[in-house]
């Protein structure tokens, strides 16, 4: 119980330090950063030993030898208006011409869009010298862009660390193995590289191929970031291919999509997702054909989830083909841990834990604050850790830092024991669920615990109160499955008890012109009458129609629609809130983040909560209903303005999905009735774990599976097994 | 100036009290009330006499003559989703039996719409006995309401004050001159009335042929309100008469539109125009028939707005046809002033202030109240009438009531005086405008000073932050215009130097799928180019594009756009607000009412106010921006996020047109520094009139036409000539 399961950063400058924390820790593998090297006798220091690998980057030489197979992506120029007849459009214009170049090899490439007509334009030219696009038959006072192939002359993960930390060394260019001659350098330089390197087991792609996209200006500072775009895989001999492989033809503008370029928020196009579909196959199998190597050369292969990802989706129907032996990803919480933790076919599943031993934490009199962001982070993830434990974790960034701060080095040594403790109880056992609850968007399994990001794990305005239900879902006792609208059309999975739609009208989260099909509404509300619950937040089921006044297409089972001025002659009086079982646990306000605005309920629905401004006199006609309840024959739904995750909030969600699929009677089971703890019973061993998720004591009434109560204190933090 | 302009109520149980209080405010003309009858002697009592006139009610006899030739209009049933094939739908349900009766004998104009299909269903019956409509072969789990014809058996109105007063007298019946019958009689009718009435100076109609949509639910109370709605005027006459008209037969479901029933929110279809342009040219002609009899009798005509006025739109095409005399309606403020004050064809325009002289508020202990309204009333009020002054005023309800309140018919005393000052200082003169700006919404001139009402007067969650700018509008020394889409097709006139664009996305009054029109995006963009402004309110200029991500179709002269989610992956850095000409007179913060979500600046944009809440560290990508401005060629555009009628944002809105039309310097000629006090200017009679529009005494620099600067000190709610 006091070794194995994890992985520390090492570098030759801290050899004995490392021995020491790796014996604390109980370590059993090291690995190098970006930015070290490992020491000459690595493997003294651990079982085993990961070495960072980068398949398109790294070999400046390759890539000036074949220019010509660098990395493309489609960029939409800055939106022009033409004054008159001649419009010249400065392609570069924002770009950061460090990181990118216009292909202008490849003009037959390039689409000019005509915004205002949204139609593509035949007349133009490319002018190389002058850096533009000329149209001269230009419609006066319409909106113009140029949809241009660029080349990747700067890896952009690099472009990031080398800007940030001020960085002198070389900039690494990229090379494709879209391309012939790197197709087989790739392949050539991994087995070249394992011979050279036999202290490594475990060779850490930094990733495969194509990087997500991440685009800078003209100041080299981030323009554009998605942590799940495929732009950068785009290239003249990718699309010939794709051409041959589904015989059409893309165009830029499939790929610049009006300026949003296919990003998850958007609904996929039948055209995008044949794309996706290619990459991921193209992908899979060329890392397969490295992986092949690595295991020939008796090593194992892992992947990095972030970088260069495109295309190895680890939830995508390829995944499996690649041969990989383990993935390891960042954890910002529950749901990283559960998008690590849940990904198939791998044989083991790491999670890098925050801090990362930088400086920007490790200084002088930050030690109380690198020790509360550890703690932070720990009881965040520990929850979706007792649900589907990750198989490791560990740590990154340089160990001499972190080595300088005793209390933080115990409190690590602390939280790796506890991880070894929780991974021996429920490692085999599969905890207790009270249901099975499936989220519904257009993206369903390949964007398992994937939903509403932007960027990695950052936290933006529009999307904290919809992923909070995913942070809440992983850590609570209930069986979780992401579903497709082609799922529900196919039929909805038996075991499913609840059902989720979460997020703004129109996007793919929510789930836009899918809610005008008859096949999804009727499947829903059948469903839902015979016994089951639907649950939405925010916008769910919203599709607007100029046919009809309803918004949410299925108002009808959520009990509340949304005001967008086309009702507003209708007399709302359901405007008073009821007590009710969802909100037993409430202690003051709900916060429903960013909330929703202008949701009405309908005549038989109870309002739980109700938001009336202190400009209004309560009468009728005010107020905006941010949580309600709804009968639908034999089923319930449920409407949330908005779910940020908190403890508070994360219960809130547990008694909305067990009554809405009428399981009252089934909450206090294996259960610890104080918000702020959690309870988890694996059948298999008998283990109940109560967790406190809070930084402070608490006491709680602790269900056993049985529903016989007991009394229980918690100290801060603390997880006490049964 | 002691005499004249005003019109009061009186009764035949207050004759002397009436005299001493006429004596008292001036009085020159009385009326009768609901609920009153005029004493015999009333002609000694005024120079006139008004007489309330009803011409489609308050003949039971003729109605229980006639009752198929009651009034009908198109009703939506409660939707209704099919269990299995076979469907029945109740379509009276939440409807008020003593109000409405489904239209048996007229089975063949309605309609059952399959919502979930949105399309129309051929196979059903309609089953009088049980009040059901049977549809046998439902799609299971599709939504289906009927579009029933409904009698209405009881004037709406008359329900309204019916049941709120606990009245027991008749409840009265209605007839439609559509029908041939009524046609006959209601002229016959008029022309006896007028002889019976020998007294009478002013017939006051109240009003004429088809009540505004106002429709109770099963408990007698309002269920749905449309000033502005035409539902009430549709019979089997009518559209029969407009089928031989256009050519062209209208469908149940023109009516209903998916329950909307067409209100002003919606973006009126060419059908609903069709039928808009039909009606009124009918009710103009029947008004002119009628008014014809009231000349030939030696009286005047003068129209309510209000009650039954569907169709006799006063800025309507038709409207110089009537032949009225007159328009009176109640004021509740600037807005209202200017909608009466405007009105072409008539001779004169009297507003009705407030308070009404009810009992709700002229009881004991309540006379400081009643006093504080009607200040309040006349202060918001009397900003509009220096720019456009109606031509009387006068009250309402039982003067009995309010004369038992000395200091409050005292006030009424100056108030009449104050007014008759007004009246002839700005009169004949037309005042200093320092430009012209232009609402542009759907409905243009024909709705002018009518935009984002719902029921007439009443405040609504979602209308106050755009009703706001129309109220500020009404007061500023600016000439203001409505314009429509087609208007803006047509060419922008010459003298307008501002548009304004506010509203909801979607909406009638920001325009919708106008903003996907070439013609109008070219349009705009030119004339702004060329130098002039345009304002943003809300969702100014937003249609939903699934090519682009764009949002506001002139996010380039707006500055900025709305995030919907699909840009999220552009990182956005104009998130500090700048100092700017516009907000120089802002103290404290800006109030945009309810404000709007998620809009972001571009990059070149002037962010002027912008909204970050406490949960997040100011960095990149968060905030709403609130205020913004954007230079645009030689012309500019401004984005403000909701505009709610405050002295302040009165100032602000004033300074964003003053900018965004280039006229800087113009700002301070004619003009009252402090945002509390306002300045008219009279050219014709080189007369200034400096206003204080709040309850407490205000010093402010005034600003004669040369920009010359004096100081000056205003009591409460005073009014400085010079």
């Amino acid at each position: 119980m006091r070794k194995g399961k994890i992985t520390i950063p090492t570098d030759e400058s801290f050899v004995e330090g490392t021995k020491k924390i790796s014996e604390l820790w109980g370590a059993d593998a090291v690995r190098d950063c970006d930015g070290t090297v490992l020491p000459a006798n690595v493997a003294e220091l651990a079982d085993k030993v990961y070495n960072t690998y980068f398949v398109v980057r790294g070999d400046n030489r390759w890539a000036e030898k074949h220019p010509e197979e660098t990395h493309r992506t489609f960029l939409m120029s800055e939106r022009a208006i033409a004054d008159g007849e001649k419009l010249t459009i400065p392609v570069m214009k924002g770009y950061f011409a460090q990181q990118i170049e216009p292909d202008w090899e490849n003009v037959s490439y390039w689409e000019v869009i005509d915004r205002t007509a949204g139609e593509s334009v035949k007349e133009w030219t490319a002018d190389k010298k002058d850096g533009v696009v000329v149209l001269e038959n230009a419609k006066p006072f319409h909106e113009y862009t140029v949809d241009f192939l660029a080349k990747i002359i700067w890896h952009p993960v690099q472009i990031y660390n080398y800007l940030t930390n001020n960085w002198t060394c070389e900039k690494q260019k990229m090379y494709d193995p879209a391309f012939p001659n790197t197709a087989e350098y790739i392949k050539k330089h991994m087995d070249e590289w394992c011979k050279a390197h036999p202290e490594t087991n475990v060779v850490r792609f930094t990733t495969f191929l194509y990087q997500f996209s991440l685009v800078f200006n003209e100041k080299g500072k981030e323009k554009y970031v998605d942590w799940f775009g495929y732009g950068m895989s785009t290239s003249p001999a990718m699309l010939v291919d794709f051409e041959k492989e589904y015989g059409y033809k893309l165009r830029a503008e499939d790929f610049v999509d009006g300026g949003c370029y296919n990003n998850p928020f958007r609904i996929p196009s039948p055209r995008f997702r044949d794309y996706m579909r290619f990459v991921q196959k193209r992908v899979c199998a060329t890392v397969r054909s490295l992986t092949d190597i690595v295991h020939a050369n008796g090593k194992e292969a892992m992947m990095f989830l972030g970088d260069d990802w495109i295309g190895a989706e680890p939830y995508g129907e390829y995944f499996k083909e690649t041969g990989l032996d383990a993935v390891v990803g960042s954890v910002g919480g529950g749901v990283t841990v559960r998008m690590l933790s849940e990904i198939p076919y791998v044989k083991y599943r790491e999670g890098r834990f925050l801090p990362y031993f930088f400086p920007d934490t490790f200084f002088d009199g930050n030690e109380d604050a690198a020790v509360a962001e550890l703690n932070k982070n720990w009881n965040t993830a520990r929850r979706a850790i007792m649900r589907k434990p990750l198989d490791r974790i560990g740590f990154g960034g340089y160990l001499s830092l972190a080595a300088k701060f005793d209390k933080f080095v115990n409190r690590v040594a602390e939280v790796c024991d506890e991880f070894r403790a929780v991974s021996e109880a429920a490692g085999s056992a599969k905890p207790y669920n009270v249901l099975t609850v499936a989220v519904l968007n257009c993206w369903g399994k390949v964007r398992s615990w994937m939903s509403h990001m932007v960027a990695h794990e950052l936290w933006y305005q529009q999307i904290y109160s919809y992923q909070g239900v995913l942070e809440a879902l992983s850590g609570l006792p209930v069986e979780v499955r992401f579903i497709s609208f082609e799922d529900v059309r196919k039929g909805i999975d038996k075991d499913i008890d609840v059902i989720i739609n979460v997020g703004d009208a129109e996007t793919a989260y929510s789930g836009g012109e899918n809610w005008a099909d008859e096949k999804v509404l009727t499947t829903l509300r059948r469903w839902v009458k015979e016994g089951h619950g639907f649950i939405g937040v925010g916008e769910p089921t919203a599709h607007a129609s100029e046919k009809d006044g309803r918004f949410f297409r299925l108002a009808d089972v959520l009990g509340v629609d949304k005001e967008r001025g086309f009702t507003l002659s209708d007399d709302k009086y359901n405007i008073f809130a009821k007590k009710h079982f969802i909100t037993e646990d409430v202690d003051g306000e709900i916060d429903y983040g960013e909330g929703m605005k202008n949701i009405y309920a309908l005549a038989d629905t109870d309002v739980l909560d109700i938001a009336i401004s202190d400009r209004f006199k309560r009468s009728v006609n005010v107020g905006e209903v941010k949580l309600a309840a709804n009968a639908y024959g034999k089923g319930r739904g449920v409407y949330i303005a908005g779910l940020p995750y908190s403890a508070a909030n994360a219960r809130l969600l547990l008694r909305a999905m067990i009554w809405s699929a009428g399981k009252e009677n089934a909450l206090k089971k294996a259960f610890s009735s104080n918000p702020l703890t959690e309870c988890s019973y694996y059948p298999e061993t008998g283990k109940y774990a109560i967790i406190n998720n809070s930084d402070k004591e608490q006491t709680t009434t602790f269900y056993d599976i049985n529903g016989k109560a007991a009394f229980v204190a918690l100290r801060a933090g603390e997880i006490l097994w049964k």
